[in-house]
């Protein structure tokens, strides 16, 4: 269980195989997020037929409502939520530091007070491998701290704290049919990630996460980050850039070695009417689309595209129909499994390089404006 | 085309077959309401797998926007929104006079101001003809007026102006693809419903539908007008209640002769978290179903029952997750459709009347309470 194949190699672009108990997942692989036990507005349904293999959900929100322990007595996340392939649940910790009220982190763990009521909780490595073993999910997290990854100090400090939560977490790991995953942090500081990469890498951990990117730091520096971590992860683990991105995301995270992706993006962009295209990205509000009779990307394969024209889906937006979201949601996911899944082929057969920069340029219009954008995902 | 088929007939209910350019339809028939070209939150592949054959739409909201001059350049109705299944529009009629923010009636026609902006519009008899002619159901109805039931003399007045505006619909109509249905007014006055019931079947309508009720009647004075109206009615016509109902209503509006049923109803409680079942209405946000590992209703066949839990519903709502109307929706359609195929199956095999005792107990519990519902379908 839990064994990671490395089926092709291009440069240090990646295709492999990652056995979990809900089947295997073929690498590079793109998880939508079901932060509540739901891709929002999607059934389990669409998310099949839109290809998708591994789903994320959150341990935070799933602690707070409906409670851990009642998913464990309704047969786990798996079973509850009808979702019958992989799954990944988080750690809690980025949540905590994103969403709780307020937050008072020391060496042994993190109070806070819940965005819902304002009641108090607290976790620690010890309470969010707990409540990750009643989800039941096939990968979890270690409990780890994102810092500022402009303020070195801060991210010293969270980055040594992380290491130490790393082995609690590991010796509070009971389940055998879940893969822990450690984490590197260290901000944007190529010394730190460095030392925070060999770290993790130096634990038996299943598979490795990169977290504390995609949280306010400048593209290069994502990409210098992963830079410096690439080499020094165990070439035989799949490693899981957290909560990133968009399609230019995911093409320059494969070419630096990226096995996992999510992100809430396609789904968030969805619901406020944007769309992902390969010929950039679409507000579909627009008027522009008031009688345009094409599909949102004439390149795309989704039910969405197959079946409705950008008129309907302007009308659906502009009479405020909930179905426009439903639908910009299926076509925004199924553009980034696509994506990653096209790029697989050319892994494959070795010209992932040679079309590395008509893929930007094909898709790097897409990451758009993201202010305006709320945070939350409520 | 347009040819009704009485196929059996127990006592007053009746089945047949009644052709469409897009199909054959099984009455009776309980049609979902699409009011703005979309069945809320449902894509048209649900509304197939839980078996409606009828969608309705609205004259006055497509009107308004998107416009039924861009429906047609769009191919039409049922191309716009990718229903390939028969389809009905009402005159506007009703909405003009329930949702419109003032309005001001003439023997010619209605001047009203829109909910959405405030702009000032006028429908006509051959008003609503054209706009239905934009959107090219395979249904269409006669502009109307639907009285206050409880205000005799208003009720008169209405019904003289619907007769009158029924044959100029008929005038006005040109295309030979719709069926244009007449309507029987007369709010709940069995002399006026009499006369009314008599000069619609008197003009060449290929179907004739009965208006004005489930507007604040009772539930005796909506059987005494449909027993009223029945016998006057030419046996090879399909007879469509309008706005009609509950569980209740469509098992006692079959056994008074009605063949084709519409209801915003069971999409409308969806999204307020209540569902039909064949136990009675339940209300899935309430605390009881958070451990209940049962579907919705154990004898429903719909994709919500055979696959989540009430648990899993009740913690989408808890979440306010918009699946939540998703799922619950796809019930409640399906058990409408279900019930009427089921008595569709009693009545050609001759024991509609003897079940019908058992059926209004098992369902009647389903009204529950209107009030607190919106009355604004947006």
């Amino acid at each position: 269980m839990f064994e990671y194949t490395l089926l092709a190699q291009e440069k240090r672009a990646r295709v492999g195989v990652f056995q979990t108990p809900h089947g295997e997942l073929q690498t590079p692989v793109f998880a939508p997020v079901g932060t509540q036990a739901t891709v929002k507005t999607l059934t389990p349904e669409h998310l099949k037929e839109l290809g998708a293999s591994l789903v994320l959900s959150n341990t935070y929100h799933l602690y707070l409502r409906p409670g851990d322990e009642l998913v464990a007595e309704m047969g786990g996340l798996h079973q509850f939520m009808q979702w019958p392939r992989p799954m990944l649940t988080d750690s809690g910790g980025f949540q905590v530091f994103s969403m709780a009220l307020t937050r008072k982190i020391d060496d042994d763990g993190v109070t806070f007070k819940s965005h819902i009521d304002g009641s108090t909780h607290r976790f620690t490595p010890e309470k969010s491998i707990a409540i990750q073993e009643n989800l039941g999910a096939d990968i979890i997290m270690a409990f780890d701290e994102c810092s500022d990854p402009n303020n070195h100090e801060y991210s010293r400090i969270a980055m040594q704290r992380t290491h130490r939560w790393a082995e609690r977490s590991l010796q509070a790991h009971t389940r055998a049919d879940q893969a822990l995953f450690g984490i590197v942090q260290g901000g944007v500081d190529a010394d730190l990630r460095a030392q925070s990469a060999e770290f993790i890498a130096s634990l038996p951990f299943p598979g490795i996460a990169i977290g504390g990117l995609s949280v306010g730091e400048s593209k290069e520096e994502m990409h210098r980050s992963l830079e410096v971590v690439d080499p020094l992860l165990p070439e035989n683990k799949p490693r899981y850039l957290m909560g990133v991105g968009t399609p230019e995301d995911l093409i320059n995270g494969i070419a630096r070695g990226v096995d996992i992706f999510d992100c809430v993006l396609p789904t968030r962009l969805a619901r406020h009417h944007a769309a992902f295209s390969s010929t950039g990205r679409l507000n579909l509000m627009n008027a522009t689309y008031k009688r345009d009779q094409r599909p949102i990307d004439e390149s795309c394969d989704c039910y969405t595209c197959r079946t409705f024209t950008r008129a309907y889906i302007r009308h659906l937006i502009n009479a405020r129909e909930l179905l426009a979201g439903t639908l910009i949601s299926i076509h925004n996911l199924r553009a980034l499994i696509q994506l990653v899944t096209d790029i697989r082929g050319y892994i494959l057969e070795g010209s992932f390089e040679s079309k590395f920069p008509g893929l930007l340029e094909k898709w790097g219009n897409n990451a758009g404006k993201q202010s305006g954008l709320p945070k939350s995902t409520l």
